[in-house]
């Protein structure tokens, strides 16, 4: 049984989502239909890039995904499916799909060219669904597009270096559910830059010296529970995603705070990361 | 293997939803459930019905809808399931449905009379899902409720129109996630009255005087894209749906604002359209 | 075919509710999953606990109910999964599983001890489905985990009665999506402590005398519905979960208000039950 997962800047309070679903079933009704976001912020590319990033390859092989944001087709914004990594991705040609490009390269790549026989405003629905079940049910890309060779890029999905490897300058592209912050920053670029010397991470007028792998290591156990003060506390942690993220130990934007509130960091903010230029020393933790 | 959709003001928060999903698959372990809406705003019947009608007909013929908005049995409360275009809806007779039965008449229309030997005090886990799976094994109307002719109307589903057909006064009825404002008028009904007559559309202090097919119809593609300033218009279109709904070309009600924060314009205000008592003028685009 | 559901903090714009999906169909592709909540407050136990209880028992017996709230392990926070009432519990052993477990008796628990072979950073997707899908598979507890006798409790499930039971004071355990404040005073609880006798409900300056079984108990169907104005009137009833609720009838927290917003009313704070020292009065309604 085919696995269709959904993303979207719709909401789920309109009726897009469960439409779209409608669509599917009445073409194929024993797909399995996963939704993984409808909650990224309209026209937001970057966040949609991020998500998607994170949840397509927890999926099984051969699984399909439709991502809905900014898809109203013009003579700027054509419609793709792209095979990469054997999973297929339905899009607009806008730049969602350039983060994940960019560390793994496309299978094949079609510009989306069945428009002719379908007049629609609502391109999710009409277009991308068609596609979808045409792939679950086998069909390959070139029947439903012509191949190109490249997709559109996006901006800030890669930090900057500066030429002597001193610095690192990455941005904020995401907040996460719990107001953590996270930057374009992966481990593994980090560590290539770092090469073991000790490092500061700026945001703001926050410093941190350390990287984590887990929010609780800041906790002191030998300190009796009642008598700890760490809820609050700021800490920089490589996230599950492997993206240096700045977190808040059991953040609440509503209540005690998040890293956004608390530090007044925003999307597209700077972080950056400056090595020692002394020889080596601590370690990543 | 039936379909069951499912729509409520319950929210996602909150274990209603999941609890009434379990009810389902305790009684009918095959179905397929499938959520349209859980963040109808709570007892508004309006959005309810504009929702419903713009997803339903997206599912196969046969799927049975479930609506637990305002939906607590009284004396002037009933509960009652609709077969309309193949379709069947469960509800509290308290006017979700007359939008769509205002455009398409019910095959047949039953008052839900098993209450008897079921005592809730949340009728869509313990009724709703009782007579959604009786249908859904094939059972009929007539076994769960008594036929009755008509069903309680709502307002504000049908614009005015003057006596010498100069003035079409509707009402915004639904917001979206993109804060675009849709009102009552659809696309037929202002066909009907406008007979190719210009036109100006009013929505507080601001005025239309086309309506588009495309959100992106307002850019002009031969400036550069660097050299645009086409975020944050406002324009006019007949939404997916058939609904005239004033919009800004990419809106975001938290950045840069939405039809409805731009141009303050909330549920119920009026958006009227005058027509030209000159002769055929520009079309619809 | 298996039922999985899933409840956590993890909101449903972030990447963690679709990836963890994906991990599970990779793993089990006929699996049935559920989601209950991603909308629990972040490290909100108490709230978990309560959506937990009211979600479960709707599902049948052999369901496997994944939680993810503050799920990081630690050494203070240990993974553990339950059974209890013929159903699974995956989660960590921080207090969620103490309100039902106050209730009905585990049949089982067990520390789940799989965690040297998977080095995680995202404990749900990595260990709570491994879990999951060996006990979907028919796998037992004691496989994944060693048998331990007791989990951590959590405050405030219980209220506090005093020595001459004259009064009951509790507290608010959770806030609805109609903005209605839910009480950690049950029926059963109410009944056993009051013994027929008048009472008064006080929640700040708001003071009660009746309990209904429904919210429109309140409504006078006698006088003609336009002329009523029974929406906003607070009023208390029993929720469908037994749980003591202060209510506004019809309330909605954007528009006319709800007991939280109108009455001041939020998480933790006192609600009291005061009975009369004569004897039999009123019934609860």
């Amino acid at each position: 049984m085919a696995i269709i997962t959904f993303t979207s800047d719709f909401g789920e309070k309109d009726h897009f989502v469960g439409a779209t679903k409608g669509a599917i079933y009445s073409e194929m009704p024993d797909v399995k239909i996963v939704d993984i976001s409808h909650f990224v912020s309209p026209f937001n590319i970057l966040e949609a890039a991020y998500i998607i990033q994170n949840a397509y390859n927890s999926f099984p092989k051969g699984t399909i995904h439709i991502i809905g944001i900014d898809s109203e087709i013009n003579e700027e914004n054509k419609h793709i499916a792209i095979k990469l990594d054997g999973h297929y991705f339905i899009c607009a040609n806008n730049g969602i799909m350039s983060m994940i490009c960019s560390e793994i390269a496309p299978e094949k790549i079609v510009e989306i060219n069945i428009h002719d026989k379908i007049q629609t405003s609502f391109p999710v629905l009409d277009i991308f669904v068609k596609v979808a079940c045409h792939i679950a049910r086998g069909g390959t890309l070139e029947v439903v597009g012509k191949t190109i060779k490249e997709i559109k890029p996006i901006k800030h999905i890669m930090p900057f270096v500066n030429d002597d490897k001193t610095q690192i300058v990455g941005s904020v592209i995401y907040i996460d559910n719990y107001g953590n912050v996270v930057t374009n920053i992966k481990k593994s670029f980090f560590e290539t830059i770092q090469k073991g010397r000790a490092f500061e991470i700026s945001a703001r007028n926050n410093k941190f010296k350390k990287i984590h792998n887990r929010y609780s290591d800041i906790v002191n156990f030998e300190i009796a529970e009642d008598k700890r003060h760490d809820e609050g506390k700021g800490l920089v942690v490589f996230n599950s995603g492997g993206f240096l993220e700045i977190a808040i130990y059991k953040s609440n934007s509503a209540t005690i705070g998040s890293a956004s509130t608390l530090m007044g960091l925003s999307l597209m903010d700077n972080v950056s990361v400056s090595f020692s230029t002394e020889s080596i020393l601590p370690r990543v933790e």
